[in-house]
């Protein structure tokens, strides 16, 4: 009886969401506008000589959608890096000129504490998005901002404002305008919409995952939405989930891993709208031809009220990540398997 | 009869090794030296802003490998670039200063033709290695050197005169000469040496996928290993052998993927000589903590013989390549796959 109406509680309406809280969070990033400004106006000033992402894990992955969103648009010097790999190997582009931006949940992620050091040593500074006040992270970087989640928001908010600055984002100011008065009523409409979906495909997957528990889920994807489908496949479905997952580029994708791809394999296939999207397109033509157990998201799909058809591209992730965090909270349900527990990580020292 | 000669042959002495060829093969790329400086210089005197290795699926992994090589330890401008990200994306930073190096086997890949077509159109030029002459790239480069295989040592040589020449590696001549005297009859005995055991583990792996044909088989690596573990899993047992494998870097593995690894999951560790050889042996004292079914390939205990210590981090990918050379060629007879056949790569449109 009492499982029961734990049971009811839990699933009843949307598993997991809240709706005010999620636009609360995301309005409160977005009002951060003026001080993510008033920061990069600083770097600006240090006539810095290239930005570094750097992250670890999810918040690598963050990084790359951030250098892919600026690579072919920005004549900026920036990149996204590693923190361990930084940390043992360097980079001789980073120099006492240069910025780090990063981002951190917890503020203690080893890794990140050692790279914040060494780019000190080498006289560079950090601007960090640091949610947890008063940890050791958020007492190293040289700018902080603790405002918990939304990181990729976040850091769409400083490369825009680093484009802006370097006169390839003029419309900086629309597309903030139009994110303040809609994207947090947007996206948490998508989950909403998405839901009904979301709870049929935790079950078919839950299904698949009791009958065949060894199959990889393949999550496919390009550009901007190519962090997003790593996160989905590492940082959310294998770390919280305990599902095991592949993550390939759909730019790899036909140079080798689509030979293993036959009618039951399970595969996720994430089409955004930045100017990879073909590249998702031709693995969205081959697919049906070969797998009868594809199922494909695609951002654009999804209605982006007030927001300019143009805007959508950058966009992409967070519709993305939206849908996805219905059926992640589905999965949770489906398979019995609490998001928060962890096998090993800060289990036990390795 | 008839089959049971045919398979003796096949398999004795080292089945698919031929070392006079392999001798003969890597000192012919060693032979290039004064070509790939001779070009190397013309593209010096061109005064370059920037060096963009580009490639797609396995000559991608050896790009990334060039450019981890040369980040910690060249203030040049080397950048890795996925060659079909390049023809949507594109990058800012290629200009008509710019030069690519790439390399193809059959110098027909369609994203390849394309993206010479684009840093053409943007003015910058491409030296490119093209194992097949009078094919469409070999035609399309600024500069071109057909001869074949060994593509990630003619990646190094480039990677190492570019740095003798910005005075980051004054050793160079004398790492060619050891190289050119050793590394030919190096490699081929560390392909002799590890057959027996590349055997023994090709059985085991065929008796476990039989067992367990949906269950992949995980790689990981760091350094200048990471590329050469992201084409053992996806350009040599994906493609080649059908196998389904993972790639995640030693670094990410922390962040999410180690929570699927259990008793029985197989797990594949290449553990290299490079700056990043921390990040790999932190995941080997991981592993047997939590698997019964890992493997463990270190470089470092493959002799070198007349190549000095401190070189030796350059040339883990190919130690590792020569030893896994010897699983594969035992895997195609273990699992009764040959490696040439291809379910869908060329085989049709998409």
């Amino acid at each position: 009886m009492y499982t029961a109406e734990l049971w009811k509680e839990n699933i009843s309406p949307l598993p997991a969401f809240d709706e005010a809280e999620l636009i609360r969070s995301i309005n409160s990033v977005l009002s951060l506008r003026n001080r993510i400004e008033k920061i990069v106006d600083e770097i600006w000033a240090n006539d810095f000589d290239s930005i570094f992402f750097i992250g670890i894990g999810g918040t690598y992955a963050s990084c790359q959608q951030a250098e892919v969103f600026m690579r072919g648009r920005s004549s900026l010097p920036v990149y996204a890096e590693n923190a361990a790999e930084f940390n043992t190997t360097g980079n001789k582009r980073l120099s006492a000129q240069s910025a780090v931006i990063f981002s951190s949940v917890s503020g203690t992620t080893p890794e990140m504490i050692t790279m914040i050091r060494r780019i000190h040593e080498a006289g560079a500074k950090a601007f960090g998005f640091v949610d947890t006040e008063n940890s050791e992270l958020a007492g190293m970087a040289d700018w902080v901002i603790s405002v918990p989640k939304q990181e990729q928001l976040k850091f769409f908010l400083v490369c825009t404002y680093l484009m802006y600055r370097n006169h390839e984002f003029d419309e900086y100011d629309r597309f903030c305008r139009q994110l303040s008065a809609c994207l947090a009523k947007d996206l948490a409409e998508t989950e909403k919409e998405s839901d009904a979906w979301a709870k049929q495909f935790a079950q078919k997957t839950s299904a698949f995952l009791k009958e065949h528990p060894d199959m990889p889920h393949y999550f496919i994807a390009s550009g901007n939405l190519a962090g997003a489908a790593y996160s989905a496949a590492m940082c959310y479905w294998a770390e919280q989930l305990w599902i095991r997952t592949v993550y390939v580029s759909a730019q790899d994708f036909f140079h080798g891993m689509q030979e293993v791809i036959t009618r039951d394999v399970p595969v996720i296939l994430f089409v955004g709208e930045d100017e990879q999207r073909p590249l998702a397109e031709r693995a969205a033509r081959f697919l049906p031809k070969v797998c009868a157990n594809y199922t494909i998201i695609d951002s654009s799909e999804f209605p982006m009220n007030g927001i300019d058809e143009h805007f959508r591209g950058i966009l992409s992730p967070l519709i993305i990540r939206s849908v996805m965090n219905r059926v992640d909270a589905w999965l949770e349900i489906e398979l019995r398997h609490l998001r928060s527990i962890r096998r090993y990580y800060r289990q036990f020292d390795y």
